[in-house]
């Protein structure tokens, strides 16, 4: 039997806060501007939505175990990292994210960029220090480096940053989509199925699950940045069309946007057929991707 | 029997040309300006210090393998990606590397922040396609991320950048120096090691050469940026006595930094004395380290 969602969220958002905390135990100098500025943005706020997908999969297969938490947290360190890069003065300039001040803003350019190659380094050397043996964590850094890289997120971001002022098409947002958010919410998933040693046939269901997972919460953050405000979203609302990006709202129509937020989460949903009621909780989370206010 | 230095140096710069140049053909989006960027940095320039390191390491043991060549090139990934980083306008705000415009003088500093963190990324993931078993992998994978991050480089570079204008110590400055890039020349000698599968007690000898060699290295360079010029550099000369940066040369003098150069460099080749001639060229190295002139 799986908690309702509400509490498996609560239950594991403090987990992860509690491996992120530990992450820092290893690390000298703690109270430099560059371990604070790390501590900044990686502790204490954000959904967690990468950390309780890899959960939740693991769930789905057999069993939450220790290399879990580690395959958690290093995604949300690499999630995080990219969050302070994008945030810069030289990519989207923003100075408002999960409800405080960005990083750069916080402790100055040069140190946000480090602090984001030092996450980024932390959860490959988090993956490295995980339980589990060589053959899992081995599985585990390939996927979280390649979902990240140069045909991962990166490319996606850099896809994002060329596309400003241009007119996309939907395939060609969707690209980008599927690069800068989905290869590391897929990641999230595979990484919860390897930590539980699933099967081939399970990873590739799960990874049909994650990809439209992926596009619908992307769609469902096009969606909130027309219609939510900036206290809600802890970000700056409307910066999106500020800066003239392409979004699903700009090119569907705020409704066709919705609905196709909707398409997304039934055909991830209908992904994990075979799972039964092992996949309660996933299927709970696409639910609360798709519904969430912020 | 040891080649020459001058004949192992050019074979093996050859050979990690070619394994960087092939670290591309995975790699989607071939003709983007992040891809550019990143053959930009990576391609074509460099003395490849860390992995001739890695694989005079390599011989020193026993013999270069398979592995040997994915270390060797990670290492320059992670080299280069901190070289862009730090030639930011936000970091050190420089025009030319290598003789060539930097990153984001080429291609702007969106895509030169991004270039750098694919790189970084690129790095881990080479590791895990590596030939080898999943235990040197990952023990490769760990000697990388912790020598690179938040007790490693990346805390060097963040010393370093609070130092300017400030009147550091010579333990001060070591300590910076120990980091900055002393961490990733001690990883590229056990690196070495780990893919030619060294005793614990092999390593430990080779840490202590790489200790010694990465200070006598950082020295000679602080004494370059002094007595050289810019053409013969491939950077800008006096680049760090402008930004007032401490140096060996401004704490010790000029004499005294030589010195100091030439006694590290017997440190360094003094620990290799249970190798015999198996360490031939990596005294040669250490030699090559303090008389070199860019």
């Amino acid at each position: 039997m799986n908690t309702p969602l509400s509490e498996f969220i609560s239950q594991y958002q403090t987990r992860v806060e509690q491996q992120l905390e530990s992450l820092f135990s290893d690390l000298k100098h703690y109270d430099t501007p560059l371990l604070k500025a790390m501590k900044h943005s990686l502790l204490d706020g954000g959904k967690r939505i990468r950390p309780l997908l890899c959960y939740a999969a693991a769930e789905a297969i057999s069993e939450i175990t220790p290399a879990t938490d580690a395959f958690a947290s290093s995604l949300e360190c690499v999630h995080v990292y990219s969050l302070i890069h994008d945030d810069l003065p030289a990519m989207d300039d923003d100075d408002l994210r999960r409800g405080k001040p960005t990083c750069h803003i916080a402790y100055g350019e040069a140190t946000a960029i480090l602090a984001g190659d030092a996450l980024q380094c932390l959860a490959f050397e988090t993956l490295t220090n995980a339980s589990g043996d060589a053959e899992q964590k081995l599985a585990a850094i390939h996927t979280l480096s390649k979902a990240s890289g140069a045909n991962g997120m990166v490319l996606g971001q850099a896809i994002d940053l060329n596309a400003v002022d241009t007119q996309l098409t939907v395939d060609q947002l969707e690209t980008m989509h599927r690069h800068k958010t989905g290869a590391l919410i897929k990641a999230a998933v595979v990484m919860g199925a390897i930590s539980a040693k699933a099967s081939q046939a399970d990873i590739n269901a799960l990874e049909d699950y994650a990809t439209a997972l992926g596009l619908a919460f992307q769609v469902q953050d096009d969606i909130l940045d027309v219609v939510s405000d900036t206290e809600t979203l802890g970000k700056t609302q409307g910066a999106d069309a500020e800066r003239n990006k392409p979004t699903y709202v700009s090119l569907l129509g705020l409704e066709a946007a919705k609905q196709k937020a909707e398409s997304l989460r039934d055909h991830a949903i209908a992904a994990l057929s075979s799972f039964g009621n092992r996949a309660d909780t996933l299927i709970e989370l696409a639910n609360y991707v798709v519904n969430r206010r912020n």
